[in-house]
């Protein structure tokens, strides 16, 4: 093991010195031929400059051209997208896995399909006898059993550094599949289950009647989350709306995943558009009556249902089809909780959930130096990690993250996972900077980061241009609308001003903390990542 | 009593003939010396030609200009609504009342309104005691004892034929007050009390968390309820939506009371638009601590209140001000039930509340035959009224009118109230003609509803130009957009074409019941108003 971790130190480093090497030097070497093409404006980063083979002179960061591409806009209208996952830093390679550092075992995976092959087979045999008695038609599909199914290959590729790697065919696939295959079954997800259609009305904020998902299975056993679609792309969140009882956004949770991509993170599980035939794919073939019994014909002949408890009441919750067709997103599932078990922490930077509470860390500005005191935050990424998760919630202009999740199999040094992200894209007129909490408070980010976020904020590989492209393969494209891609690039400066800032104040040393390496250690005994030059 | 009816009648017979010589004989001899200038648009009424006195020959109605008007249009830009009110068809002469055809006695009303005052004093001194200990800050206002206030005028107008009558300068000065006045307390409605706050899952539709709407009490004792503006005019109700849980909008509130005025009706009590401080006006004034409780301020600043109930669980059900004012409607409550109690009685065309289920009136064309077999809809006006009604709920598009209420001291001929009218004026774009099956189905419709709709359907007074004039003096203009203003007009030919069609198959004699009389007898004997020539 330590060998291995050997390895990849050697891998790392030569990356960042190629990096370095790359955009570093060699512009240099050009600059010093022409004068000064520095423009001043605030998309520019000028952070004092310090040398070094590993210290990047920021301030050229967004004001050189590449080497490769002469012009700002490529005049062969090329992908910014295909350039940016080319690009040095996006190709730093992953270590080999031992059987420590991935999720799950193939053998493991392979028995818990199986066992859920024969579950369903036993289990459709008992429903079809019942629903011929009780003459319920229902459309049996096919289910195939596909050692090869992308999903499968998906859950086996998780390892402690992702979810997947950007360019593994079987993520691809998986968006296919989720985009085209059958549906073989439809119900309740196991949370609104847990509600089991219980009114509190104690309860100030939730659970609130938005929360309209369902779990969709395919033939070949895929399981996805369906989001509805709820409100119309261009409608912004209402200025009077807390942030926790805003609408939950399909196209939200598809973006986020794409966005998430394209920071290089892969910690957001696949998502995929798809227009869901709600008679055909949900009505038809799901074996919960209470589901079936939320369905309805509108007013206007629409096929529309709502969600349980409070929602039941409430037709204004409703979804409704076209007549039958609905957009939505669909989230592909983790592996199961009963063989990857995951914890569920609160957010540190958590929001009251009331409508006058405020939290320590909105009153306090050294909050972050309690947090540092504090277990897990005290050493290992944690601290990093959450930072990088306020970055990516403040692009998408998330504000309900109230609690994170990381699989347990790999300790507090797991990466975080960035799940149900559909709140975000709710605003593009606005920029939330209290989500940035974490970043401005405690002055400190990886240097991956944010040498991924001064990429993105250069024309050549603009997050707008790049987003607007990796979303144009999604079939409810347009995903966004042009307001919240533009967001995305003013969101991108205000970040980099907040790390300007504070290396202004605190110096470059002390903020831009050098990462490409592997934590070592156990859980239990994690140690702050060693700084490398 | 028989007297003043025979005066009544006597009175009722020389308008109705002035109405025939002005509008059939005088444009008939017009007529005869040009050639026939009727246009077949479908704006036009053709009923089949029958001569005689008191039968117009309606499709001269709406071709032949009135002889004081050559154009259709008034040159000078007069003003259509003093011309419309100015006819005679609007100047029939109520007979003179006796005691037992007016709703409340002088005296009574003194009285009541007297322990009112003293009752509100005692409270007062108890609550500044209580509120004191407590260190609650409530505003108060003095509050004046005036036996002349508008309010109170109005309640002593209310008779057995109408709620007021059309000039009354008590109704304009109520209308002022409500528009103006300062307001000394505010309170949650009887109904949102009745709720409790109870939750109940098994309610499919009721209550809804759209009925935000609140008692304001005014410093002369006027009360008015108030429903605030829950969506801008321009929103239509999406296509979706089942009526029942359609918003209850302030502006169809305050256009409902003006067109059941310009119809001559006076069935629905005055409503005002105002403009609330609802810091001011509600949250200080207010003696309810639950009331106070549900005012928070929105991430926006605004000061934001919501409703009982589920409610108190939704934030999405808030109303927020800007930051404090808020528009809303002011409807003058009615004399208390202790003093003027009322029935509420199903309207026999009521809907099925439920996503499925159908009512006997949509599936029965006869249902009417069964309906005119059954006490009170047998004898007396009771089921010309609910027509009358149907005919003004479709010219606004409200599907809700379940119940109906009438003063139980007028008996079963007591004129039928048309209150709550929020959920008219939903789409503009859309003609609800089931609305209008109680017209459709029983071919029945008084001559003096129908005179005044034709009068409405001519260009001289046309029923959108009339009602825009109406709502320009209420101080939330424009109270309608012109789309909905518009679809009156389209409304009214359709209301038109039913009949014509009633009149097709049926004949005059069937279809057009003269009133203009006064239907005698006691409520126990009533009997089918005799037909007048």
């Amino acid at each position: 093991m330590l060998r291995r971790d050997r390895l990849f130190l050697a891998a790392t480093l030569t990356a960042v010195f190629s990096a370095d090497l790359y955009f570093i030097l060699l512009p240099k070497l050009r600059s010093l031929g022409r004068p000064h093409s520095c423009s001043c404006g605030p998309g520019n980063l000028s952070l004092p400059r310090q040398g070094g083979l590993a210290t990047p002179l920021l301030s050229n960061w967004t004001s050189v051209p590449l080497p490769d591409s002469a012009t700002p806009e490529p005049a062969d209208g090329g992908s910014k997208l295909e350039k940016l996952f080319a690009h040095t830093l996006y190709n730093i390679q992953t270590p080999s896995l031992g059987p420590e550092e991935r999720l799950l075992q193939a053998e493991q995976l392979i028995e818990y399909y199986r066992r859920k092959v024969s579950r369903w087979e036993r289990h459709m045999k008992l429903y079809s006898e019942a629903a011929a008695v009780a003459n319920i038609s229902v459309t049996e599909h096919e289910v195939t059993y596909d050692p090869d199914a992308s999903w499968m290959k998906f859950h086996l590729g998780i390892n402690r550094y992702a979810l997947y790697s950007r360019d593994d065919p079987a993520v691809l696939q998986l968006l296919k599949d989720m985009q085209n295959m059958a549906v073989v079954s439809a119900d309740y997800t196991q949370d609104e289950k847990a509600l089991k259609g219980a009114c509190d009305c104690t309860q100030v904020v939730k659970p609130s009647g938005h929360h309209l998902k369902l779990a969709l299975k395919m033939k070949n056993f895929a399981k996805a989350m369906f989001k509805p679609m709820r409100q119309q792309r261009d409608e912004e969140t209402p200025e009077d709306s807390f942030y926790f009882v805003d609408f939950q956004r399909h196209n939200a949770e598809i973006a986020a995943f794409h966005l998430d991509r394209i920071l290089d993170f892969q910690r957001v599980p696949p998502v995929a558009g798809r227009l869901v035939n709600v008679t055909g794919e949900v009505l038809q073939v799901t074996h919960n009556e209470d589901l079936r019994a939320v369905f309805f014909t509108s007013p206007a002949n629409n096929t529309c249902f709502f969600a349980k408890c409070l929602y039941v009441c409430k037709t204004e919750y409703a979804v409704c089809g076209r007549p039958d067709l609905l957009e939505g997103s669909l989230s592909a599932y983790l592996p199961g909780l009963s063989i990857a078990p995951r914890i569920s922490i609160p957010n540190p930077w958590t929001r009251s959930y009331t409508f006058t509470g405020r939290e320590e860390w909105e009153v306090n500005p050294f909050y972050c130096d309690t947090v540092k005191q504090l277990y897990p935050y005290n050493s290992g990424n944690r601290l990093l990690n959450i930072i990088d998760m306020s970055i990516f919630d403040f692009l998408t202009g998330n504000m309900d993250r109230h609690h994170y999740e990381i699989f347990t199999k790999f300790g507090d040094e797991g990466f975080l996972l960035h799940l149900d992200n559909a709140r975000g894209f709710g605003k593009h007129s606005q920029d939330e900077t209290s989500i940035l909490a974490p970043l401005s408070q405690c002055c400190m980010i990886k240097r991956s980061t944010l040498l991924r976020l001064q990429l993105l904020a250069r024309s050549e590989f603009r997050l707008s241009d790049v987003m607007r492209e990796s979303l144009e393969g999604d079939p409810l494209r347009p995903v966004l609308t042009e307001p919240h891609l533009l967001a995305l690039d003013r969101r991108l400066q205000k970040v980099l001003r907040v790390v300007q800032r504070c290396v202004r104040r605190l110096g470059e040393e002390e903020v831009i903390t050098k990462d490409f390496i592997k934590a070592t250690g156990k859980p239990q005994t994690a140690t702050v990542g060693k700084r490398v030059r």
